[in-house]
């Protein structure tokens, strides 16, 4: 496996294996590899001649006030992992690399863009949309494979890729989660012992709200959110970032209950650290 | 040559191409060709195996207020006068193709575009550099060759390339003018008899700024400035947009005249006609 650091090499390789006719699988990350980053990698394996890996900590994504300098990392972990998946590039490139001093330009997606998420990270999915235009442009994959848990970054890189016109067939994989149903998230290393109870919350919440519709698929909307609400304030450590219930492409919020309906959670553990999960409802 | 009129299949046979190992020249246009665009598909013709020119009169770059639905158009002229210069394909989409319904992505270079014609046309820079994004994507070039006429949008979309790391590369054209001096422009068309004169008063600005200068290279911009704008307001039908001296790079004014400072112009003529030109002063 190599290890790229250079958006000018990683470009450089990418259009070589363009020219010798190979397809190219990327899983974008921001590496501290658990389970789930291991079955993107996977994925792309199985479907793609090449894989490539991106490893980037994208500061534009970050507000100042969130986790950008703690956010855990450590490369020669990361890269023995996915060096075992038979990646063929690990590329982690610097940030001075990434964003020169006179860099300008910005790429965003408005409406799915405003909810959820980015109302309590104003101008995260802008910094995701345009590091992911950049390393779409870097690796030219004609697969990318995102993970299910950021489902509204996966619907926002959708509604971009559909929108820019890139040739890249974009994968969704499912959320891998802990025998204790926890979904995977490099954030989960910021839990303590004592925090676990409430970070398994989301999950609970998940299926206590499915157990609600499997015994009366006529419960609204709002009191499925009311039964996921009340699972996770029940952990004093819990404080709501939102549960809402939205149709899985549009994100808009859903009158009724339908196959297309996902439960969105986020939530602040000890306010200090911002958990996600979601599922589809009817399943 | 080929006339394609829809994203997919314009895509599809670019991906060919790649596939074939073959270089491709993009020539993105608003149509109406003259001698000037005709000189942007003879340097692509040059340097490409495959020329790509794109005939697409984008709403999003228009205010309003703007001459969108007058803008100049003659399909079957512009198909004849591409296939002369020996074109492989007339990509003209239509809008619902560029910009289906539910359409909500934006690419945006700051700093470059909030003065000049950035100025007097806010959103018009953000409306070029997306739909380039959205060109390039579909046609997948090598390079992709620009006139200079557009000064500004050169830049911005120089700026573009690099910041999101497009691999392509970004050729300037010198501007083609009539015998009289008058830069080419599609708007041209638009210009009375009566108002050749006026129109003509750019050009003439660009020499007498030139003349001023080789009397005395020690002139400050500012006096260039005052004999451009002299030459342009003599003519009671022009009225200035604006009289610029800026870096060639940054756009940003000079300071003192160097071999990298260019004399921007942008007159209105009889308020109806928007005519831009420009030229390096030393040369």
């Amino acid at each position: 496996m190599k290890l790229l650091t250079t958006p000018q090499e990683m470009q450089a390789l990418a259009l070589t294996w363009k020219g010798e006719g190979l397809t190219v699988g990327l899983v974008p990350t921001m590496g501290w590899f658990h389970e789930g980053h291991l079955s993107l990698m996977r994925k792309a394996r199985a479907i793609a001649d090449k894989v490539i890996v991106t490893l980037f900590v994208n500061p534009i994504q970050f507000a100042p006030t969130e986790d950008l300098d703690n956010y855990p990392h450590d490369l020669e972990r990361d890269r023995s992992l996915a060096e075992a998946e038979g990646v063929d590039v690990l590329y982690a490139p610097d940030v001075d690399g990434m964003y020169p001093e006179d860099f300008k330009t910005s790429v965003r997606v408005s409406g799915l863009t405003t909810g959820l998420c980015g109302a309590s990270r104003p101008g995260h999915f802008d910094g995701v949309t345009t590091v992911v235009a950049k390393l779409f442009n870097q690796t030219l994959p004609h697969v990318a494979v995102f993970g299910e848990k950021d489902f509204q970054q996966l619907a926002v890189i959708r509604q971009m890729v559909r929108d820019l016109d890139f040739p890249i067939e974009i994968i969704g994989h499912p959320i891998v989660r802990e025998q204790s149903g926890l979904a995977m998230s490099s954030r989960n290393s910021y839990l303590k012992e004592d925090e676990m109870d409430a970070a398994h919350s989301l999950s609970k919440a998940i299926v206590s709200a499915k157990n609600l519709l499997k015994q009366d698929a006529s419960h609204s909307p709002e009191q499925v959110k009311e039964e996921a609400a009340r699972v996770i304030v029940s952990h004093p450590q819990c404080s709501i970032d939102y549960v809402e219930i939205v149709d899985r492409t549009s994100l808009q919020p859903c009158d009724r209950i339908s196959p297309e309906s996902m439960l969105v959670l986020a939530v602040k553990i000890n306010q200090r650290i911002r958990l996600i999960d979601n599922s589809l409802l009817i399943t």
